[in-house]
Parts: C-alpha cells; structure tokens; sequence
C-alpha cells in the first residue's frame, strides 16, 4: 500500500485522506463539543465589529489552538471599489431616561449600541431620539443588531416592549465610541501541504454579540485548523477570519495571484443551531467542492438541504464574483434569516448546541477527507472482472444473495476506474460512501489492480 | 441612462424595451378588451375561407387598427408541394325540406354550409341528402364547422338534433357558390426596427364564423400592431394574417430569404376564452422565444401551460418544417381541440372574453420586451462586489433582513454579468421578473458600473 | 417500397423490421408458451455446474430448436486474469444418517450437493458435518443453491427444518464427484446477417435445478434462435450460452476481435417468474439498445422498472467490464435476488409461467425490431408540409377534431427527418409505438417523400 514514484514519497498516495479519517473516527463528540462550546461563551461578550480591538481580542482568544497571523491594513487603503473605512472603537454607550433611569446600556449587551456608530453625548427629546431607536415590533421581546458602517449616524437598539414604554421627555445620550484613523484587523493561518493549490476556509468575525453568527463558524474554524494541523495533507489549506464584505475583499485585492490558486473552498458560518445542515453552492454550481459536501450530506444519514447560488449571504458572495468566480460554496446550518433569533439578542450561546457543533466539524472533515482522496484510479486487469477471490478478496462461497459492502465498492471502483473517472464519480454513481470507495481502491491498489492515473482527471495530481 | 456609442443612436441602448414597458403599464384593460371584443362581433358574421371574398373584407375591416397590406396569389400557382385552389365564394346556401320548411341557411349561420362546397342545385331523396350531412352526435346542439377544400363535394353541417328530425321526402338544396380561377389573399404589416431581425406574428384568418378560433387571434394581432406602430424598436416586426397552411406555405415560398431573417416567431389563435395560457415551445424547443414567453408566463403570477411541440396544430407546423425550423412557438388560451365548443357553433363571441383578450395581450407585450431588452452586459467592477451604497443604490443601515427587490436585482446583474450571460438568463437563474432584471441593469450601466457587450452572447447585437 | 440502390438489394431497405413483425403478430401465445415451458421441464432434474456433462446434455436438447455450436476450452487455459478450473461431474452424493435414514440424496434434488464439491466418503460426527451443511434459518423450507468453484470443499445444502432435526451422532457422508482435467462447455449459434455488426443476446447455463435462473432464459434465448433463423436481417445475431462468469470472460479472451464488433447486446435471464419486466442499463446507460429496449417497454401498456447499470448481477459485469464496456444491458422480469424463490428449490418449473415466458420473448422480438429498422432518413419536401391529400396519405374532410393516429405518424416522420434524427428518435419523441413510426416511414418513401440517409445518424448503414 506504500506509494512507490519518488514524487509520491512527499505525500501518501491518496493525499492526506487516510490521515483525515482517524481524526474523524477518533473524535471525541462530547470532549470537542465542550471547547468549542466554551470559547463561543468566552468571545461572545466581546463587541466586534468589521475594525477595532474587538476583532483584535477575538482572534486573539482564538490563537490559543491555531497559530492565527494578524494582519492590519490601514484606514484609507484602496481595495478594488472599496477603500478600508476608519477604525471603530467603543468605549461606552448609555442611554438614560427622564427619571434617571438607564434604557439601555452596552456594557450589558453591546447589540444595544448601533454598530459603527459616531460619538454623541447629549439631552434629546424623546420625539429626536426616536429617529435613533431601532426595535422589531414582531419580535418585542428582542434586540435588534443594526451597523451603520458607511453613512455616519448615531443609535441605539433595544427591544420593542422597552421602546413602548418610552416616556416623552429628555433622553441623557451617551455614545462614547471613536471613529479614528486606523486599521482593518483579519486573521489567517496557513498549513502547507504538499500542493500550492489551497481549500480555503473563511469565516467572518465581525459581528458582536452574536453567537451562531457567527462564533460559531469562527471556532469551528479554528478547531479544523487545529485538527489538522501536521498531518500530512496534499492540499495547502487557507483559514480566513475576516469581517464580511470589506475583509473578504480586502484579502482578494492584496492577494489577487494567490486566490487564483484557490482549489476549493467553504465559507463558514451559523453551524452551531439545532436545523439541518444546508449546502449553498458555488456561483458555478458542480464544481469537485459541490459535488464533495453534497455527497457527505448524502451520505451522511441525516436531513440536508441544498441550495442554488445567489449573490446575497456571506462571503462567498465576493469569492465568487464574477472577476474570481471561484469554487466555494457554503456550508451552514440553518441559513441566514431563516431563523427567528437571526441579527438578535436571542442569538446567544444557548441557541449554539455543542452537539451540533460537532456534527458540522464532522462533515467538514469529511469533505476534506473527499477532496484529498479524491483520485483517479485506472484498472490494470479491465478485461472482465479479475479474480478477486485468488487474492483473498473475495468470500469463497457462491450463491448466497448477500454481498458485503466492501465487495462492492470493489466492484464499482474495477468497473469505473477507467482513467477518466474519479473516486468521487465513482462514490455518486455507486451511492456508496466515499470511505468506503477510497478503501476499495487502496485494496486493489495494493493488490496491484490498480494504480492512479496521473495525467487525466480531477484527481490528476 | 443615455447610449453613448454613434451606432447606439439608431436604437436605445435596451432595443425598445423601455418603450414597451410603458405601453403595458398604460394599457386601459377595460377599454381595450371592449374594443377587441366590439371588432370580434362584428367580424363574426363573415363566411370566411381560404379564398374569397370573406378573406378580404374582413382584412380590410382590421385595415382601421393597423396598416395592412393586402396581397392577391393566382390561383394555380405552386408553392413547394402545393398549388393555390381555385378562389371559393359563397353566395347563398338553404336546404329546404319536404314540407317547405327551412332546415338549414348559411345567411343565419354560415357553418351550415361544407365550406369549399361546390355549386349545386337539385331535389334529393334523404337517403342520397344523408351522405351530405354533418352533424354531431354527442354534441346533438351544436352546428359542426367542416371543409372539402382539395376534394369536390358539397354539404350541409347542422345540428344532430335537427338531423334527427329529418323525415323521409325530396329536399329542395341550394347551393350557390362558385369555384373559379381567383386568387389567395392574405394581409401583412410591416413595422421596421432598427434590425433587419424579425419578429413574426401570424394568425390565421381562414375559419368562418368561429370567434376564438381565429378573430381573438386576428384582432389581437393587429391590435399588437396597433400598439406597437411607431415606437422606436430593435426588431422589424412582421404580421401576417393567412388562411391555414396553405397560406402560410405561400408566404414562404414567396418569401424564402426573409423568412430565414425571422429571429423569434409566435403564431396567436384562441387568445380569448376563459382558460389559462399555454404555450407551445417551438421545433428547436429552447429558443429566446420559448425562454421568454415561458418565462414572462412563469412571472405572471397565474397559472399556465407549457407544451412540447408536435408537427399538429396551426401554422408552427410550416414554419417550423424541417427546411425552415424557424424559433415559432405558439401562446395560445385553451389549445385546439381541447375546449367543447372548438369548430362548432358554440365558438362564438360569447365564448370570448375582454378580460382574456386583454390578459394574452399583455402577455405578448411583455414576450417583446424580454426580446428587445434581452442584452448581455459585462459588470466593469467584477472583482469584489462594488459598493454600491456611494453610489446611492444601496439602504445605508444595515442588518435588517429585508433586502428590497430592487438590491437583489442589482446583485445578481453584477454577479451574472461576465460577458456570457444575457439578461434572460439571468431572470431565470434568479427568478425575477425580466423587468426588474432590465431596469437593475440600466441603473448600473448609467452608474457605469455595467456596459452593453456587443461581441457575444445571444443579447449582442 | 422496394429498395432502389445495388447495395439495399443485399437486404430490405429498413433491414429485418419488415420481417420480424410478422413473426411477433403471428406468434401463437399458448403452443408458443406451452412448448418453452416443456423444454424447461425436460431440462429441470439435469445437474449443471460452471463446467461438466450437465452443461453439454442441456445444450444438446437446446440443438433441437437451434443449431448450437458447442465449443470445449480445456482445464487450465488462461483466460485474461483467470484459468479455466478442472472440470466437474456428479455421479452421487448421499447423506445417511446414525440411523441409516437418508437424510438428503442429490438424485431426488441435485441442490442437495454443494456445486463443486470435492469428493469424499466416510463417516463424520453431526459436529463436524454441521460446517459443511449449508440451510437458510428464514426460509426453512427451501434447499439453498450453494457453490465452491475455486476453493475445495464438500457440502450439502439441506432445508433448515431438516436441519433441525438432525440427532448427534456419526453420519455416512458419500460424494461421488470427479474434479479433473477436462475442458470448459459454451454453446454458441450465429445467425449471420447483411452487416458484421453485431446483436448478442447472451444467457448462462451453469445453474443446476433452477428454473426461472437460468432455464427460462436458455430455453427463451434458443426459442429467439429459432424464430430469426432464416429471416433476411441486417445485424447478424449472436446467441451465447455461457457459464457465468467464467464463461462470458473465456468467450471475451477467445473472441476479442469479435468482441468489438457486438453493436447491441442483451443478457438473458430470469424471465419467467410472474413479475413486471425490468431493464438494467448497459454501463454507458444511453446506448441504441438501452433506449431501444426502453421504448418498447414504455410502449407495452404494462408496468415495467429500469434500473440504472451496477457491476453486480450477470454476465454484463463482464461484457460492461472497462476493457470491452459493450453496448449490452439485460432484460429480466424480477431482478435475482429479488424474488424469495431466488437460488433456492423454490426456484422450479412451478414458479415459471408459460404466459410471462412469452410476453418476455415478444418484447425481446420488439427490441430487435426497433434496432432493425432504426433508420435515419431524409424529407425530400422540407419546406412546409408536403400535401398528403393528393397522394392518398390524408383524409379528405377538414375541420374535425380526430387525427388518426397514421397521419401523426407521418406528419412527426416528415417533421423531424432532416437526416440526423432516427426513427428511434422520432418514436422517443413523439411517444408513437415505434411500428407505427417505421410504417409511417415506409409509406411516405413509397410515395417519394423520405429516402434513407446514407451517410449520418446511428441508423446510418
């Protein structure tokens, strides 16, 4: 089973798959679930935004189990149609009523204050302050999140039902926050690998107090950079950790040779609630990434939900415009704006569950664990079926009706693997779990049926 | 939003969509289905046939909404396989019974008549009048519509009730009508867009006193006509109105070079009963034609019908012939066949509605305006989305979960937009309404962020 | 109608078509089914195996319908990655119990012995004997087919219940086999035709006392022999009766040349039983003869499954291996293993129904009539529809709402002959039965209209 051309001596010969799945195996659901769980708690007090200490101190935290390089870009940067806006920093945001009594306050939950907002101090009437107030009369319980990055305004957000109980008279405003030269603050950790072709993995890190929106993709992020950091992986892999829109295109416009190089990649986000996993994918919609994580989801057992690209969500929307257009798609759980606690104070920690933490970890494993293995194999005996049973492969006794499942891959990957079909066609047209596939043809490989096709193919390396 | 480009100034910068638009949302719906309606009644009474002097007046009458020609084919020319008949008009048609009593006159309905009928005249036992008789035993009220047009013979159609109660005796026919060297005629309007591409709009205008089937057709074309006279448009429209088959071959033989010049191609008949829309895809099946019609039904919000083509039908059979294979479709109401009251009797202009009328109208306004409109655009900013909130076409607080329409139109056109994809495209891959997709594209081009390509695409002219 | 170059002169202008619609319109249901099932009888007791006497007696009563060439392939010779095994022969195989009660007795059901069993006689305690005895606990009444090609062992399969009542004690175990030198037995019938293409229709013929698998597709494969001898047929067919796997690979190894020049096969099996009609595709899964035998099965007015191609099943895993990937899918009725009669005593003439013995062979003569007479022609009148009134071909009173069904027909053949659409095309198309399609074909190149295409499309000849 050993690889024997030199050039196959950096790496296994099916990539780092065979690497990738003891990690999966090996997973310790409820250990893994606490930690991830756990730093979700220790960020989420923490008021982020899209610049500012607040991102600096998240990935901070977060470099206790990945080595995260920070980069700052300045205040004032040109980066395609943007240009990096000024840094934002809060201090303080309180709003007082007529009676003394304090309406709101950011220390307590940092939603309260309009995202981006410039300083203000002052006495307003309660008929002013109004225009600065933002609630949701359909969910009156709830704070909204609301920013004003780009247009300069000042505001508070705050449940609809305390909003009704304003009185009329003059509001003590408070909003000691600073909008200063500065600079944009993104994370990156890079594992090499022994391609220079890169999976990406990209989770934005800009909202406050939110916690499936999006601590959740921000560790779970982490944690795979963590897992596989060492092994022995053909793909380099890529995590991003950046404030959405602005970040992404500001790592696209100081990287433009780079992201060409960007084989496959996910955007990472709201993966910790208790809805089904959901696949939304690249603008170009089969790519090997694709067809990877919805062969997962497929086998995977569970409830799943596919989606077709639109140019609205996260990330992937700037990855994927059209003067890039890369493969990369999303994998959430229940999509933004599909649940009722989305950009609200209900998305705290107790909406993010550590077992669901884990099965997303998981099936983002798995897709790695497809894309590594992903080869395309040729049959050295295609003439009819060789004799599997001459080489221990086979059971010895005919005519039962079951065939075990090992048995099948091995049929399916002899039958497919005619140099121009991959191990993951071979998985969709066989239904059978890619695992299951790639240790088929390992079998046959080191059997000497088989060995990899090196020049044609998606899993031509 | 105004063209720059010297060639642009023959036509605007979206071919005439931006005039079509306006037609549509002005339309009086009352007024102009009481005025389609009006012109139906009073074509109604005609003894109309594939020649003959039925033709021409009713041709002349539609003369008063849109300039046609009128064009006079000798009999006994060749077109292709067929020759043009000898011209038929009718000049009296009665059947008398034993008793003297009228059974059947074509001046009260001129169904009654076997259209195409030879003259004759002459007394006739019942059982010989018998095998001249059409009736219909399962719809026993209503008066059945039927021709001998390429095989001398003559007879009445009546009602199987009345034909039940013939009695035995010598009936008194008479039938006064001549079959003479003649000619075919047939009606044409040409409106000149800026291109020498046409869009064909033809209806066949051979059928006797039946109201859907083809006055709704006949009308609605040149009310189409009407509507559309001197706005300044990219296509050449062209209507015919020819009696069935034969004279749609008569136009193509005679017409051979422009006919490969027609672009898109819709064929209108019964466009006013109740039922819901259908549409007939053309022989190639997925044509901008049959993308646009099915894809403004899709938008309509109402329900409707798509059908496979099949060589059966109206004049899509000859244009759609393997010589020609022309992108015709059909949008039609109820097809052919599938209403009871189809080439009987019961087609009257009771059975058509002005509010139906009015409904397909519209439908075949909004098919030009995805014709006209459907340009393909390159996004001039495509790395990255822009941003379009300095341009002021974006809301300035975010977070919300509400992006309006008029964003997600804009977002995809900048996604899409690479060159390769037309706004049709686009509108069905986000399934927007192609108007919203034209007026996101022309808020962009004239923020200069999108230009017309003109080299490539199906929109490039 | 006749066929005027030199080269049609060979054989009829639509190949056989013509020919074996006949012998499916004249088939006689009840002598036909009557006579197949008594073949299956005969055949039933007889002892089979992958090589021996079994093999050679059943084909010699298979030679009184068709004339089968019977080929020996000596013990030893080298078949691409296998070797043809020494060859096997039952005289008898018994086993006596403590109380000299026989227990089984492969002459009452030669089940009874494991297929391939090695010799051996003396006397066993139940202990020992029990790793050789093969039952099925879930169906305790039926004996289970149980073989041991290629590891030597000895063994005899029994009914569960009996099973069970074995009492401790020594058991007197005879097996009187013969594993030697000898030669592997295939039959083999060639019904030459115009072309060297090639039809294979294959069937296995290793099973012992099975009835539905594999008598009823050796006894239908000879009785297709039968019926096609002697008919002019442009595709020379090809019937192989094989043992399974081993067989079709010594064929493949033997007849690689031959092999490539197979155009359309089918592999028999299983087509007695009681069930609907199922399809398995061919590997390539759109090939002229999967869409050939899916037609006919859409068109039968019965129920009927396909199922995609998988590497498991019959002799196609051979044929469909990557080094031939033929053309060659299989029409069962009840797939193997899916019925609970399958490789078991359930499995006797009792469970094959003469009535589904020969609906399976009149859709197989249907298949081969559709690959026949798949050709592709030409319309000679493409402009516009040419007029079938004037030569006989189209009724003479318009304006009635029923098309027969033979001028759809010949409407949708002169519609969609522009020379790179088959009548197989047309039929899948227009959803006509494929006869109604050739006949139309027919008639319209008796009147001048359509000639063959010579030079493209798959019915290209």
């Amino acid at each position: 089973m050993t690889a024997a051309s030199p050039e196959k001596d950096q790496y296994t010969s099916d990539g780092g798959a065979e690497h990738i799945r003891p990690v999966i195996d090996t997973l310790d659901p409820e250990a893994t679930g606490a930690e991830m769980h756990a730093l979700i708690r220790e960020l989420y007090p923490i008021c982020r935004s899209i610049t500012g200490d607040g991102v600096r101190r998240s990935l901070r935290i977060l470099r206790r189990i990945a080595s995260l390089t920070l980069h700052e870009v300045p205040t004032g940067t040109a980066v395609f149609d943007w240009v990096v806006p000024r840094e934002w920093n809060l201090v303080k945001a309180r709003l007082v009523g007529p009676d003394g009594e304090v309406v709101v306050d950011a220390d307590r939950l940092n939603l309260h204050v309009l995202n981006y907002s410039v300083p203000f101090r002052g006495k307003v009437p309660l008929e002013e302050l109004d225009k600065h107030l933002h609630s949701l009369p359909n969910q009156p319980s709830l704070v909204p999140y609301r920013t004003s990055y780009y247009k300069d305004d000042w505001g508070f957000c705050l449940s609809h039902e305390r909003r009704a109980r304003l009185r009329p008279g003059e509001y003590d405003v408070l909003i000691d926050t600073s909008l200063t030269e500065g600079s944009l603050t993104y994370g990156e950790a890079l594992l090499p690998g022994a391609s220079s072709q890169e999976v990406l993995i990209s989770a934005h890190c800009c909202h406050p107090s939110l916690a499936n929106d999006n601590l959740s993709g921000m560790v779970l992020a982490a944690t795979l950079a963590r897992l596989l950091g060492g092994l022995p992986l053909h793909y380099t892999y890529r995590f991003l950790f950046v404030p959405g829109t602005i970040g992404s295109i500001t790592w696209l416009a100081h990287n433009e040779e780079q992201a060409r190089r960007i084989s496959h990649g996910l955007v990472v986000a709201g993966v910790g609630d208790a809805g089904r996993l959901t696949y939304k994918r690249s603008r170009r919609g089969t790519t090997e990434v694709d067809r990877a994580v919805i062969h997962v989801l497929a086998s995977s057992g569970q409830d799943y939900d596919v989606r077709d690209f639109t140019p609205y969500g996260y990330d992937e929307r700037q990855y994927c415009s059209p003067g890039f257009d890369l493969a990369v798609g999303s994998l959430t759980r229940t999509p933004h704006n599909e649940y009722p606690e989305y950009h609200t104070s209900g998305d705290n920690p107790d909406l993010v569950r550590p077992d669901r933490l884990v099965d997303t970890l998981r099936r983002y494993l798995e897709v790695f664990e497809v894309l590594e293995g992903n080869l395309t194999y040729v049959n050295l005996s295609p003439k009819g079926e060789p004799q599997l049973g001459k080489r221990g492969l086979y059971g010895s006794i005919g005519g039962g009706s079951q065939t075990v499942a090992s048995q099948m891959s091995m049929l399916w990957v002899l039958n497919l693997s005619d140099g121009s079909r991959s191990l993951l066609d071979i998985a969709e047209r066989s239904k059978l779990p890619f695992t299951d596939v790639r240790r088929a043809a390992r079998a046959l490989e080191a059997a000497g049926l088989l060995r990899v096709n090196d020049s044609s193919g998606e899993g031509a390396r």
